[in-house]
């Protein structure tokens, strides 16, 4: 989950203690408690969105010639915008090189980079896809908004219920490798499990219940062991829904949980109408 | 949901305060309270599901030519009584524009326009499947019945999670844009995903599931990030699911066990009905 | 569900009171609570069990010809089991014509007649498939064994949010009808949606995720409608799992209800835990 | 699951109660509670591992001869290495002729063999594949680590449902065969379906929102009851998940809550942790 590399800015390393302008640069460009800050990141999303745009649709053939001119516009016109951006991203922190190698620095890197180098090497640009991993920046407006609790209680969810998701997870790879090496003993080569890699991918189509259909088995057996992996599959779906769920319902009906923290004990994690701390009895 | 815009009838903008035959009228036509305006409703949802039917059937070839001559002439029956309902509509009402210009009035005249216009221009006739979205009035009758509680719970609970489902749509889309826009480059045009867009399709078409296999990757590297998508969107699909669990259960939760606390013996979990406590009998 | 008609056999309609041996020949052949009853039950479940696999067998081609003549001789003799025991039912109750009118009664009969009418008209061997009605029998077993209460619990929570399902399947239905005429439009019939019906099997398809890719959109108008489609079908199947999910928690939550009634009010439902009434307070 | 098989190294029929070297052997293979022995069982795991992607790799095509060249290495040091260790754990143990015969004994035997079969016989080294079914040993790491609650979880959950999900496994069996029968009589053998288990196969297809599409309805008729099954699909699959979710609510909501009502202020729903009521601050 992206939501907590954008903390980062918040990072007291980062903390702007200098001259003014540049507190007031940081402030606008990293943060977003500030009406200028926040009208900064929702223009930030829409060019990002526009350049996402932009990135698609000149993949598309058969478009009258002045789209793909006006594209090819707007793709320099947001790289020249990206640019000065980066630069005043790099100038606004206190260590540069700590933001450059930050995982946004970098994705932000990668956004301008191809199109520059498409000048010299013409096969470039289309690496330019990666500019749609600016996209992740949207998680920011979760930051912004009052979308703030619900993105934190997915998450926390998430989080509690990660380790219970790892077994699931070792359960279901076990199971893909087994199925998928015996898939590929039964049908074989000639009916399309050309080797094993390829048959734990139709392990995973099958399991997932995506079921494309561009492999599948043709053998009585073959198809025999399949209906037992597909009815499998429909049961380990259920587990790790029924873990989220669990958690969820858990954790919506503990009260909201406030960030008072008792001042005699230290205790923190109190419910939201809690007056007393429950470790050691002091007025909150 | 659909559920709301029949409320707009009892808008008080549109109430009743004038001459007799017209409250009557529009008793009957816009509210389900009464035994007529009940009938009403019955009958008008009775004649919409026939003229989905022939909606429908028309379109099937290889019929004997009688059936297509009786759903012609259903057709003309149908379009006359759905023009008298729309005309005595706009007569019960007392804003007449305000019902024209209503989501529903809209789609009154959607059902009826096309027959009439058939008859100057031959090719309106096609437009006559929006007629289907007549069915939408179906969930007036969510309104007459005893569905009425059972509605009115799955809509408070979605629109309850309504933020948290805004919050994974939009985990869905960036995943959506960023695995699609990966896959166009691993793939390429010559595989099938022969534009960003299209690999974006393939990637919902992925995400959800559904996996038609008319698009399907066909490199190691492209099953394997499939595999990974597919995985994921597994996981995926346990959010929403744990997310409307949660506040279904939680308002199941809120009824039927009330909070009171027997002062006698201290026993909670009474059920909302309780008199008496359950364990020590005393009064609660 | 199947759970309730085998009750009949508990009707007291039916109930034996008349001459000893058919009593004890009810007893056995309709119920379920002594030992020869349960017996008799798990027989005839093996028997059905080793008459469908010879119905699915003999559609096998590619097999030994003795195999093929084994299975005939198999059939027979299990007609004719089944046959005597259809007899010694009619014979067993006391009103035959409604043993023989019922559910059970009637796919007993479809399970012997085509074998016997296939002497005189050759092609009726093909309706022996009807035969594989008869494993509803199985839920009967449900009755006899310790699965008692958990088929219970399922059908209970079935039961009780039948109702919020039908609102579900409205909507469902509503969607289904609404996109498939659209897709109708959009598609047309040259890229394989050849009429509204087929649509609608398309979009019942796509929203359910089986996705077979026998019918897929081709436009790219028609992917982005099928897009959207696929990630509404995805929070739609959230719904019907948390309106199962919310209500087996509520009946796990619940302390199991036992079925004492209150004899000073007859109030019933009481938890099992209860020692006193709770409307009335009156010891229970 | 097979995290209970492990367990019956600890059985105190095979407990060490003899010479030195041979109980610390069987504390280094069979237990893993000490340093010595979780390395041994971590590293024989990545050896493992290591061998699961050997067998997967050579069935690959394509690649360069070198490669083919280290794997085949690689795969008879893993099987010398894999040998000492089983005559190690034959060793170790006070009943060699129980561990040979129990699944762990079978499976370490089954993934050497082949290997050595192969020197005489040059096809059985295709056997080798039943090495895959070693990565079951994963599940010991269970044992080790922090997940040990998260798996007992999961796995109590599994458990506590098992009758419930076998009543529901029962349903699906018998709509999975009578659909997939009726669905042979109604499209045939022409159309795909050549044989009812194959429609069997079908079914589980479609009931299971697999849908690879190499087996369809083509016929209307045969496409509308394929509808049905698939809209049925869509609720069946909410019943184990949902039996599961129920389970897992109930299991989380035991702990964190805990049963006490303070005596002062008469409030409940305490965290399990609280000493002093988070109401009034009384003593709890």
């Amino acid at each position: 989950m992206p939501t907590t590399p954008p903390l980062d800015s918040r990072n007291p390393e980062l903390a702007p203690e200098r001259d003014g302008w540049r507190r007031r640069l940081h402030t606008v460009i990293f943060e977003a408690d500030t009406p200028a800050g926040r009208a900064f990141d929702l223009i930030l999303i829409a060019l990002v969105a526009l350049s996402v745009v932009v990135v698609c649709m000149e993949t598309v053939g058969g478009l009258p010639e002045w789209s793909y001119r006006a594209m090819r516009i707007t793709e320099w016109t947001l790289t020249v915008i990206f640019s000065v951006e980066y630069l005043l991203r790099l100038v606004a922190v206190r260590r540069p090189a700590v933001y450059a190698a930050s995982f946004y620095g970098i994705v932000d890197f990668l956004a301008i980079a191809p199109t520059w180098i498409s000048l010299f090497v013409p096969g470039a640009r289309v690496l330019m896809v990666v500019r749609v991993l600016r996209l992740l920046r949207v998680f920011r407006v979760l930051k912004l908004t009052r979308f703030l609790s619900e993105a934190r209680t997915i998450s926390t969810a998430l989080q509690a219920s990660s380790r219970k998701i790892s077994v699931f997870l070792l359960a279901v790879m076990a199971i893909v490798i087994i199925v998928g090496s015996f898939m590929y003993i039964i049908e074989g080569p000639e009916r399309g499990f050309t080797s094993i890699p390829r048959s734990l991918y139709w392990a995973v189509v099958t399991l997932t219940t995506v079921g494309y259909g561009d492999i599948s088995p043709k053998t009585a057996l073959g198809q025999a062991l399949a209906s037992l992996v597909m009815i499998l599959g429909y049961g380990v779906l259920a587990v790790p829904t029924g873990i989220v769920s669990a958690e969820l319902a858990q954790q919506g009906r503990l009260h909201p949980v406030s960030t008072q923290v008792c001042d005699r004990c230290g205790a923190s994690d109190h419910s939201d109408d809690a007056t007393f701390c429950r470790k050691c009895g002091a007025s909150l």
